[in-house]
């Protein structure tokens, strides 16, 4: 008879503490802002605004950054349902088009990711004093090397990635900031006219992208 | 007459701009929480529970980590105003007691540090999704290293401090979570009674603390 009472009260347990897991997780679909990328093995440094469209699969990003002495600067449309990215250059209206068969990957955590830890970052005393975030591991599919991934756990926003080599090695850090929900012009994925004739380019060789940041 | 007019609107516009150009700021007085430091050049890896007193000038860390291959876990207490230090051993009621000649510093921004940025953490576009933060750096007189802070916009949490070495590199990675404002037990400033008959030794060298976690 005790056992006949145990048996729910030990599944609602099981059960609620599930619930609390954190599971992996989109990200918004619509997503416009900044990241900050750090490949140390390459003394490379790399800052990006971006606009994510995960409905049309479209993907804009304006990346500016610093390899060794040397500064550089592009603007990228990645046109994933078309296959096609556009490098586009409007100094002298210019446009390189490029076959994109990698496929889209939204922004979230991996569905295999494995839960380390939930965490507040600064404090839980106050509003706007801390934010309660998940921290994941796993190891990307293409390239066997493992990552960290913080999100937010309210709303799976990206907040830092850390990509490790085989052996461990730190080889590069992401900080995601002032993301908005939305996207603000959706022209943003229209390639500009000055494009249209332009010949594809065949598609580049890779180990796979990870995300639309290890594209550029 | 334009120009009496035009006085006071430039006046209240400069006092407006200073009003949003953030200061240099104290942390809450009392903190309780967690904080990781990872220090690249010696394979170090630190985890610390705090508690932090600025109206005592008392800290109590407990401190684990990973030094090469070794693991270590000290219990250390800070009575700034007494001048002495305790490292504290339970598992065999032993002592170590040395004074402490360091000045007592405020966890906060530093007065003449530099403001870089305002930025927010994740995305502003729902609450519980982003952070606002900013980040400050300047140079540690005893040391004349480098560092890079992050605080919250409200509140001056402390989030993450990077230093580098003179020559730039990167020396030491902290970051700090799991805050709460106040201190959940006040004995953790008392040294157990086990503490009370050990002799003082002489304060230990060094090149001055810039905060208590370089203390440990």
């Amino acid at each position: 008879m005790k056992i006949l009472f145990l048996i729910p009260v030990c599944l609602s347990l099981i059960l609620s503490s599930c619930a609390q897991k954190p599971e992996p997780c989109k990200s918004p679909p619509l997503l416009e802002g900044a990241l900050s990328a750090f490949i140390p093995g390459h003394h490379l440094h790399v800052f990006e605004k971006f606009s994510y469209d995960a409905f049309g699969q479209n993907v804009r990003v304006l990346a500016a950054g610093k390899d060794g002495n040397q500064t550089f600067f592009v603007d990228n449309l990645l046109l994933f349902k078309e296959g096609v990215s556009y490098q586009i250059h409007y100094h002298n209206q210019t446009c390189i088009k490029t076959a994109l068969k990698e496929p889209f990957r939204h922004i979230g955590v991996p569905h295999d990711a494995h839960f380390l830890n939930q965490l507040v970052l600064g404090s839980s005393s106050l509003p706007g004093q801390g934010l309660l975030v998940n921290n994941w591991n796993g190891t990307w599919e293409e390239t066997q090397e493992h990552y960290l991934l913080t999100f937010t756990a309210l709303g799976c926003v990206p907040l830092y990635t850390l990509d490790f080599t085989q052996k461990g090695e730190l080889s590069a850090i992401t900080s995601f900031f002032d993301l908005v929900e939305g996207i603000e012009d959706p022209n943003v994925f229209i390639p500009p006219s000055f494009c249209d004739s332009v010949k594809v380019l065949p598609a580049k060789g890779g180990v796979g992208a990870r995300s639309f940041i290890s594209l550029l």
